[in-house]
């Protein structure tokens, strides 16, 4: 394919935006582009300060041999905020309440738009880190995990409730269950995680966090390690101890009696954005 | 932010990648980016001849007061059958049986760049048919038809087979599981669905349909109506009547005794690119 400049810039930043976090040589564009090395850099460089003044992400050079670019997904600490208060506002909606006290969220966690968001906001804040694979539990966190390995552009695996028989050999633990009261069970396919992996996990709602020390002792059975747990949104309400998180929205008070629901911007501001 | 021709170019591309099947109006990019509206008009005349080349997807300028541009993203027969054949390869992994003759298909499914292609592939089989929500059932078809709506643009809705009280009032019906050969219930969230939505249905594997057809009996009780079907993979060994589907893999033969699984590309490809 050949093409001229402005064209072939649109095309390489699209297949950089498709492909973050994986090495390019310039070698790969040059010949798939019918330009010459020096040119395909030339683009490169432009391309690079169009993604940082657009807020879309860092591009790194790495010089040698087996040298290329990387990309690496950004968002600003404005453009993080902006989303999150307006998610702040849906999740304020009356309608919202269910009998118990629980909040519908599913309509939010389908909806590529916000999704894409989120996934920008988690792995932003993890930016740094080296990450494996990211973790969730079915169902509603699924989507949520999907978007935030999109954007690190790792798999993700999901834990069930249920034993299901298209997994094949899985491996169990036990984990205490806030809504139930209960210890239930939560299963892990064999094959769908390997040894030292390092991993994120990820959920939407987090109240007694029983699910997520659930997954935390997953890792272990796995001989993997944490490297840390995001949740789209916590209740403040909720005691938890010796659990570090970061949260997207925090829930401060459902009342149900008066169909109100108060959230705000969760821990994940705190410290990410605001060192700037 | 003010821009240089060449770096607008690469930011409203982006722009309108993360924004398939969505109108937008140059004004908006001439205010964004400080140029004017005749400057804009050039950019997306470069960027959708470089789309266009590059098998990204193409534009559309809508005219008049309310006009701008729209980008449908598209994929190529060649390309889709690259990925195809490439993925008929990994299912024909030997060691992906399971007792019971079912297949390990997680890693698949859980693979972002994997599961890019499959939505684009997907979507581009539905190309000029309207849209308003992809359907699928837990937990497998998740990524999938969230793939699948990345692509379009459009909300996802997750039918479930177990009730959960963070889902508010939900609607069930009856379907046949074919591996437990008996009758069961499938759920969905009441307010997940707008009636009169044109629905796609989404799942990972397609063996007797009884899932599928679960799910097109919730679409007449939520006064929607079917778009289409489509699959990761299907089973050409099971009798499926009055179930017209489209895969993108089929599995014509499981032997557990030899380990052996073989694949071949799906009936998706019998129609859509053949027609160029």
């Amino acid at each position: 394919m050949k093409l001229r400049r402005s064209e072939r810039m649109v095309v390489i930043s699209n297949y950089l935006v498709n492909n973050p976090h994986q090495l390019t040589s310039l070698n790969t564009f040059a010949e798939n582009y019918g330009a010459a090395k020096s040119s395909i850099s030339e683009d490169i460089a432009i391309i690079k300060k169009a993604f940082a003044e657009g807020g879309i992400g860092h591009i790194e050079t790495v010089t040698g041999a087996n040298g290329g670019v990387i990309f690496t997904p950004a968002i600003s600490g404005t453009e993080a905020k902006e989303i999150a208060e307006e998610l702040c506002q849906r999740l304020s909606e009356s309608n919202r309440i269910l009998p118990g006290g629980y909040i519908y969220l599913s309509d939010l966690l389908s909806t590529p738009s916000i999704l894409k968001n989120i996934g920008r906001i988690i792995a932003n804040a993890f930016k740094g880190e080296k990450i494996d694979t990211v973790m969730t539990v079915a169902t509603k966190g699924v989507p949520l995990a999907n978007a935030v390995a999109n954007i690190l552009n790792v798999p993700f695996v999901i834990v069930r409730r249920d034993l299901k028989i298209t997994e094949g050999s899985t491996v169990s633990v036990n984990y205490a269950s806030g809504s139930s009261d209960r210890i239930e069970k939560m299963f892990l396919s064999k094959r769908s995680l390997k040894p030292n992996s390092r991993v994120l996990i990820v959920d939407d709602f987090l109240k007694g966090g029983g699910t997520i020390s659930g997954m935390v002792s997953l890792l272990r059975e796995f001989d993997c390690s944490l490297v840390g747990v995001a949740v789209f949104a916590d209740n403040a309400q909720e005691k938890r101890e010796n659990l570090s998180y970061k949260s997207l929205l925090t829930v401060t008070d459902i009342d149900v009696k008066e169909n109100k629901v108060d959230v705000r911007l969760g821990n994940i501001f705190d410290a990410v954005w605001t060192k700037k």
